[in-house]
């Protein structure tokens, strides 16, 4: 027993801590929620005509009630999608991983998207950030949505502190049916936790009933998120329906992993973590110093071989940048037989990085002049 | 030592229970306020031209930093006042107490007025009141304030939910800074208490500081209130500084007493309270039940006089609505000798109340066409 207590300590997942290394199989025990089955991946390819890379890796890998939600959608009662973003900096790519997803999920589904930029969570939950600075990181994250292609006709961004009008009467409303007791075991709060944080996932909750209100009638939800997000969600699953909403339903990805091949990719660590401002030169850098499943000399790698399980640039691959699976299997394979050098390899990541940043980085731009068509003004 | 500690424990005074029978004297010193003394009361009448009776009879009894409020006018620094309401029902003429000195002080320092209706908090306390609910019972208050005859250039009505998007910054501030440990401490919540009442007490703080961001310059503010509302600004006060804001200055009243004599006037015990939108038979009724320092029989009373000093019409008049101090003296002095029965003596409060509420629900009548004017739409 206690060995096994051990070994669940091992790792840490909360909405703002991720430390260790993610065993994803028991934090689905852990979080007591359901793998993503065949069953589940064939249902989605039938409504899709396709289906997602992130889906067919078990990247999106976990889900609450995903069976329900597409169920509904076959009785023609078509869901919500939901997702958001803490606006601690410049966005990464690892953020850009479940947002690539959803702009996927809208154009299959055809249907409604609303995105929850939580300034007022990453001013409470940082000491030394203001709320100006995170408001601000809000609008520039923002352009990053809109540079993705999602259907203005359907995305709603929502910034916490312009659009508290609309989500604090929601927020109250999950707010009253959650204790200290709830938040603490949750997430790990104590006496010293701030009363700003201690309320912020009510507010986190609200987007879950938005559909609903606009709708005037029950709108079934999606999120597609970070695992370490459902502690969030978990919570209001468990109020929803005393106060008169639907659960939202979770589809949950694998937390894209830094370069440097130690953890989860973080924007307070910038040397390892590709922004999407960076320009070719940074992208370079940071990809020549990613650690990879190299030998210790380019002879002997020709030799052995290299290691692409434990490699940052397979991952960069594998995670976002490389749809082609076969691709990706073959520079593993041509890695593993020593046919391929890290040097080469690293290269092949920064022209896919580089092309893809090339142009997002142009539609960003322009995404300056359309804010308005995105942000909601509920 | 014990038996202080016991005599202290005698009641209990917070925003949301009042028990037992308050000790005022002892109060102050419990919550580490300053008694309003001479050189203040003249300070005031200096400025003023005129002195109140609330003041003048120790209704309007403690304060914090009213001194440097007075200094600062005198300055040409002009403050701000503030006050609320937690609309839960309809006003009861308690509540007007503080309104009807505000409305003197504004008059005679010519200030800006902010007054808060705390629908949220009515939401959040309340397990059986809705955000509906609360909302309506703040339009019916603002009314009440209306009538009243504030400036209307310079009162500005905020209703949480419907000003949130102002507040929220503001709170955000003032919750980043005041964590589990304070509000315990301070209001005795526990691992029971709901997120969002945990949060609420930020969201009073909010308007201490709205009157510098509109003006951008430190503008001082006094919030004229019930005692029973210090731990929420003994909170700000706390944080006001370290966020960049000038400390909120309060000068307290004593809460007016319920007419049956035992404690607080509260709008949860109806039928020994007098609401400002009771009809002259609902006055008559509550007034005839009300607790009075009358002896066993007529007879006894004229031989032997009655207890003025117990008896909650003497006490109505006293705090509300005899501003004749000579008059209010006269009656004790006629009840004590025993030239006053009761039912003469109830006649005339019913009389005062009768003939104010008469014209105050006219003024109330009109005020729903003036809502516009008052509520805030900054």
């Amino acid at each position: 027993m206690q060995d096994e207590e051990a070994t669940e300590e091992e790792f840490t997942v909360t909405p703002w801590e991720v430390e260790g290394k993610i065993d994803y199989e028991k934090l689905t025990e852990k979080f007591g929620t359901e793998k993503v089955d065949e069953e589940l991946l064939s249902g989605i390819e039938d409504i899709a005509g396709e289906t997602h890379f992130m889906l067919r890796r078990g990247i999106f890998y976990s889900h609450r009630d995903l069976d329900w939600i597409l169920d509904e959608y076959e009785k023609g009662n078509e869901f919500a999608l939901y997702t958001g973003r803490g606006p601690s900096g410049h966005t990464h790519v690892g953020h850009l991983m479940p947002w690539i997803f959803a702009k996927w999920m809208q154009d299959k589904f055809d249907v409604e998207m609303f995105f929850q930029l939580t300034d007022d969570e990453k001013f409470l939950f940082k000491f030394e950030n203001t709320l100006e600075q995170t408001h601000s990181y809000a609008l520039e994250n923002a352009k990053d949505i809109i540079a993705l292609g999602f259907d203005p006709e359907k995305t709603h961004i929502l910034i916490d502190t312009d659009n508290i009008d609309t989500l604090y009467p929601l927020a109250l409303k999950a707010g009253k049916r959650l204790n200290f007791s709830n938040v603490k075991a949750v997430f790990g709060f104590d006496n010293s936790t701030n009363v700003g944080s201690i309320f912020y996932t009510a507010v986190q909750s609200a987007p879950c009933f938005l559909p609903t209100e606009l709708n005037e009638k029950d709108v079934p939800v999606l999120i597609p998120c970070g695992i370490d997000q459902d502690p969030h969600f978990r919570l209001t699953r468990d109020i929803a329906e005393t106060i008169g909403y639907l659960k939202p339903a979770l589809l949950h990805n694998k937390l894209a992993p830094s370069l440097d091949g130690t953890g989860k990719m973080s924007a307070s660590q910038p040397k390892t973590t590709i922004f999407t401002t960076d320009s070719p030169e940074d992208v370079d850098e940071k990809v020549n110093e990613a650690f990879t499943g190299g030998r210790i000399s380019a002879e002997e790698q020709r030799k052995k071989g290299g290691n692409p399980d434990i490699c940052a640039i397979q991952n960069y691959r594998f995670f976002i940048f490389e749809s082609d699976d076969e691709r990706v299997d073959d520079i593993a394979k041509r890695c593993r037989n020593g046919d391929i050098l890290c040097g080469e390899c690293k290269g092949l990541l920064k022209e896919n990085i580089n092309d893809f940043l090339e142009k997002h980085q142009k539609k960003r731009e322009k995404a300056k002049d359309r804010l308005d068509e995105f942000l909601f003004d509920g």
